[in-house]
């Protein structure tokens, strides 16, 4: 019954990722152990030179056709906004409180860009009186009330029209569009809504958005979309006859989780660069633009793991249950509740291994509840009361994404490790951050 | 595409639980609109008089079986808890903040009980210092925990002994035990733990604890399931050789959420009473102990409004979405990640309804993912930007089952409605209760 495929996953993940000395599994460094021991379990933690990788392997990838901002909605942890930073991201954000952590974060915010298909007054009012780089304009509602924000702002307000693709858009092999949705307007109407941005002298449109995709994990694919994003704005370009200043092509990149998953190849997408870069560079319309990916998933993900400490292990009628400290109120994602259509296990490691024999357990947390179940079938050495294991992939979409408060159990503590140091970055313990 | 069966159910409820005065929804004798004008929205507003009605629905259909506690998962709003305190009823708790919110709310530690797969020594410790009535065992670990804890405040704890069904169980026509399960022991252990629990001098074996499923609807269902617990608990008294004090039979009563669902028929559950009472009345096993049933779902779910405002209506390729301030940051169920296999729609309802036609809509809310979504297809009459909707059944498992941190929102006040006030009963916004 032991699963050597999503065994080998996550021994891959350790492998390219952390490192284990003696068994002991160490994140930048430092031994989980004396993690656990000083900050209690469970925890997050981010290795800072895995995000920092993660941003480099990227935009090396892109260069010269793209520049790669952060999705502050996969991770807003502040000091995790700052890495990005610091290696020269903007931020893409989804709410005011997004927009305040980047500008505590040091993000300059004409280099932040706000999509979410129902802004609030609040969130517009906040973002166009802070002087954002770009708002990304929804539906026709947005439209006349971003107008009024910079009417009472006396500004002009840099926007972009989302545009949700049509039914010949194509990703690769699969078609990418052509369905109903709340995100951004229909490819269909584009020049029509091109016409009603251009009349309203309160926006300048600067620029489109186009998000094709979540978890993309086939080169070929993006390249098609991205692709597909700049015949929407020679179209857009074309309407309103200027170059386009902004091409947002979204982020959608993804990571491993499941033993099915190949990661996303880098190589194929910088092989794919040169024939993208030779269309923009010859296009007048395209030429000029700051085109942009911005994924959160790619660049948080793989830097983060989720702790928690064994409580009891049993076996009822053959099954074993590894009952640990840690569950979906701090994990939702890896319960496989966020979405998931089919629950399958995150690459779940022990702490220390060995190389002892492994076998199937379910991994499971402290709630009263079945749904509690971080992993179904994973295959873990021996384990007792006080052991320790890792949900790995946890970076993106973990702790800010879960039900916290469900059973009232205390908040975990979030870690940010960086040159062999590890500090509190999370919001929920008052970062010192 | 209308659909009429989910439309009667949102209408049934309506009908049943709240009231329309010229269209306008009210709850408790108090416009929803108002509501929102005061408190902001989203919000989320309990009626303490369904909580009541709820409580005394199903104490009274039991009476003389068994008595009703609070399972404080489903909601533990301090004042909630209290509502149902006033009523009689002691609390079924998770965590130590639970343990303390019910103490908060007034109820006798004696009549609180304490289950849970994974209990902290924080959980242990707080529950046997401040005098919990009863802890519920879940395996051979924390029986050794909660005796080293009674070891160390001088006392003997009283514990009941949590039991996962065998193959032979039944429940009406559902077989329901003989999984593999992280909660209690195994029914086929039950004499070698029954027997491990004596041998602790630290502990005193009160009872059993017997938790068969969630969302029962189908009244025999649980009329079987209880009388199992029943032979269970003869069983255990049999081993001890002494009559047993507790048997609790879990909660597990469903209300409806989806068209499909028939709310359970408590006149059959009284029905079955006479031949229960009858068989606990004639056995000196059993006649003294305290039989309890400890739903949450059941007793909260009813009394519960999600209140959102629409911010924009838009159509995509012939398809309506309702773009409102509420999501699955604040009702993680209604938007079907919460452990659904089957995405369904809650029963949602405009807040003014004046009886003009309908047509389907898609409820979405403003996170930036595909999956914030409250209603897939729901029928609503014509809604412009400003109005409300509601989402019915969201007293339990909403705001704390709720990934609140996800997107940075703001969180929602939390209301209740009694003798036609209403109070801010939540935690998110630091209750005045």
């Amino acid at each position: 019954m032991s699963d050597p495929i999503g065994d080998s996953l996550a021994d891959r993940l350790v492998s390219a990722n952390f490192s284990r000395r003696d068994g002991v599994l160490h994140v930048g460094g430092l031994d989980l152990r004396g993690l656990a021991e000083t900050h209690g379990t469970p925890f997050f933690v981010y290795d800072a030179a895995l995000l920092r990788r993660a941003y480099r392997d990227l935009a090396g990838a892109v260069a010269g056709f793209a520049v790669v901002d952060y999705s502050v909605k996969a991770n807003p942890a502040p000091a995790i906004i700052r890495v990005f930073r610091d290696e020269g991201a903007g931020a893409e954000i989804a709410s005011a409180a997004e927009f305040a952590a980047s500008w505590a974060a040091g993000v300059d915010p004409r280099h932040i860009l706000f999509a979410g298909p129902g802004k609030s007054d609040a969130d517009i009012e906040a973002t166009v009186a802070g002087g954002i780089g770009e708002i990304h304009l929804e539906n026709g509602e947005e439209m006349r009330r971003v107008a009024e924000a910079a009417e009472r702002h006396g500004t002009v307000q840099r926007v972009a029209i989302r545009i949700n693709p049509g039914p010949d858009a194509q990703g690769g092999a699969m078609r990418m569009g052509g369905k109903p949705s709340p995100f951004g307007f229909d490819e269909e109407e584009l020049e029509a809504v091109v016409d009603a941005v251009e009349a309203e002298p309160r926006l300048h449109l600067s620029g489109i958005h186009l998000f094709a995709g979540t978890q993309g994990l086939v080169a070929a694919t993006l390249l098609s979309q991205w692709a597909y994003g700049l015949s929407l704005a020679e179209r857009v370009a074309d309407r309103v006859a200027r170059p386009l200043e902004t091409i947002d092509l979204g982020g959608g990149l993804g990571i491993p989780y499941f033993s099915t998953d190949a990661a996303l190849d880098l190589d194929a997408i910088r092989d794919g660069m040169p024939a993208l870069i030779a269309r923009v560079t010859s296009d007048p319309r395209l030429r000029e633009a700051r085109i942009v990916l911005e994924p959160g998933r790619f660049l948080a993900g793989p830097a983060g793991l989720y702790v928690a400490r064994v409580r009891a292990v049993k076996v009822s009628r053959g099954s074993r249950f590894v009952i640990t400290d840690g569950g979906m109120h701090h994990h939702l994602a890896a319960s496989g509740n966020l979405g998931q259509v089919v629950k399958r296990d995150y690459p779940v490691t022990s702490v220390v291994d060995r190389g002892g024999p492994r076998s199937p357990c379910a991994v499971v947390g402290p709630l009263c509840t079945p749904l509690d179940m971080l992993a179904r079938t994973t295959p873990l050495p021996d384990l007792t009361a006080g052991d320790l294991v890792a949900v790995l992939q946890s970076g993106a979409y973990g702790l800010t994404a879960s039900p916290t408060g469900f059973l009232s159990h205390p908040p975990p503590a979030e870690l940010l490790v960086d040159e062999g140091r590890a500090r509190e970055c999370g919001a929920a313990r008052r970062p010192a951050d």
